[in-house]
């Protein structure tokens, strides 16, 4: 087990010592730690995205590595702190469903909020130290007790009808991709796929298949259906985003 | 004492080669230095962020730690290039008040520039070098000439009156946050917090007391008095930033 | 030979997580690799401003470092993907110029692209693994079979008459400032340096030898004359970008 691997997702920006000041509570409990930054540039307080970024990069890491989620609007209320285990995984952060993806078969454990902790900053003076301390080798029992489900996001909607699937965009990237929840699985009989008033008559395979500046549909790096304008922004130029709705059409 | 520890703060940017250079550079004298970055989006120039950033964080680190801080609008220039010790930790970067917090009972060493060294970039030529030596082992005596006294920063205002202190707007932080020279010790008998016209009648305890959009004041996670909008940006809301004036009104 | 160390240079932006899918492929085959970012924030698909930034700084790397290159605008087209040797270094990415640089002399080995790989992320599928596999020692052969030439950008202007120099614009940096191809071995007969209409009649030092708002001409960091615009931007002031042409008038 790699004990030392720690992965940071938040939405504090860079621009701040706050990110540095988690790190500093991470190395004070695990001095060896070596962090990765999976990005502080989550909209503030946008669960839903961070819940997609975290759940499509976790398990590219090795088993044992710990991932620090903080994405948290319900800092300093009575919303819960988690630390848990999946499939090997380590995993804290707030109690407020950027979890959602592995919950299932967890070990969920309530972290204790000391009344020493800043009510603004439980990623620097609770989830910080947690993530020292389980990457340091503390099994994760010992940080707190065994607590029941906690919040799950809504599922997003996926729809399949017979000549039809009704899927969404879950998450819009950063070159104004469109990242959608229709599996690979769902695409081998694709006729045409549409979003926000926009037809594509076909699945590309990369960007360079159609001219700069036109959309294309294509398989994507997260195993889902995406939406792209080649060397553009689909998110500008189709006016689409988070939540809207993509219907792909299918053959008989 | 933890020899590798380096934190890089500078006004940079990471979109440029610049902070990689200075990381090889420390590379180059420490192969096994781990580095933290705190910031790299200090505006240009702007020695009163970096310091602020700087003091609130350097202590979180282990003993030991090399803090390489480098926001230097006179470089190349006869202004100083500073090497020093407190409490523990080092410091490297120019002389113009930066390390103005921690001066006191310090051990203060001149860092000679080479005529090798660029005109332009000090992080690299200069402090990057230094810090990678202090990392490794090298004392900090063997860096230079002992000094005295450098610049310091003017402290910002703080006046404690019988029912009022005035204190001033020290950093603006990425959500747009105000964050104040008013410690905690200073708010037990808070009745209101007025900035820029805008009273906040109480303290609050964080962010979700207060609908998105209000404004709130509460003791923020530096140990100083804040005020933020929740879910929004003080800075933008109430028309503040840098230097205002922030009046704490007490009860008998 | 240092065998663990692995530059990352992309225009991937850090909002989104294919970074850290990235390190997370590096660190499958290399799990000892410590990464140094140089970039991401490279403009989408500008191979000329990455070939730049590679070109200055992974000489400053010790031997052995393994340097990621991907800004692929190609990506999942029939373009090679490639690994070379230059100087002790190694350097991963797609063949489209931005290892022009680097060419002369190399090795160069074509990397297989398996079925398995996403025709839309190469840097993870591609060349991360390759990067890993390199930085944990395997030796570039083994990674694939030699290839010829490939690929390399056109140089940018550079004529030298008798009591002129016209060269080029060839990045814009964070800042603004405008560097030129220009070399330091051509300025010690500098008359005056223009660009977009701004003569410039001398060569300063550096940024506070002219006051905040001024432009300057200095010979800069990377060993290339440099345009600036102190405390401020060339490229706004100037209305100068890549690509402009820069003269510089000789003295007899």
């Amino acid at each position: 087990m790699n004990r030392g691997l720690v992965t940071l997702l938040t939405d504090f920006g860079t621009g701040d010592s706050y990110v540095a000041e988690v790190v500093a509570s991470v190395l004070h409990y695990a001095p060896d730690a070596r962090l990765v930054h999976i990005s502080h540039q989550v909209s503030q307080g946008d669960v839903g995205s961070a819940h997609y970024l975290l759940a499509r990069s976790w398990h590219r890491f090795p088993e044992g590595t710990v991932h620090l989620t903080v994405v948290d609007p319900g800092v300093g209320t009575g919303r819960r702190a988690l630390a848990l285990e999946h499939h090997g995984h380590r995993f804290v952060g707030p109690d407020n469903g950027v979890f959602s993806s592995v919950l299932d078969g967890s070990l969920v454990i309530g972290l204790p909020v000391g009344s020493e902790a800043s009510a603004t900053f439980h990623g620097r003076d609770v989830f910080g130290p947690a993530a020292g301390k389980l990457a340091h080798g503390v099994p994760l029992e010992a940080l707190g007790g065994r607590v029941e489900p906690t919040v799950r996001l809504s599922a997003p909607r996926l729809e399949r009808k017979e000549k039809l699937i009704v899927g969404e965009v879950v998450y819009v990237d950063g070159f104004g991709n469109l990242i959608t929840n229709v599996p690979s699985s769902d695409l081998s009989r694709l006729v045409s796929v549409s979003v926000r008033g926009t037809r594509l008559p076909e699945l590309s395979r990369t960007f360079a298949d159609v001219a700069d500046g036109q959309p294309l549909a294509y398989l994507g790096s997260g195993g889902t259906l995406e939406i792209a304008v080649a060397n553009g922004s689909a998110r500008r130029e189709l006016g689409a985003g988070m939540g809207d709705v993509v219907e792909v059409e299918l053959e008989d």
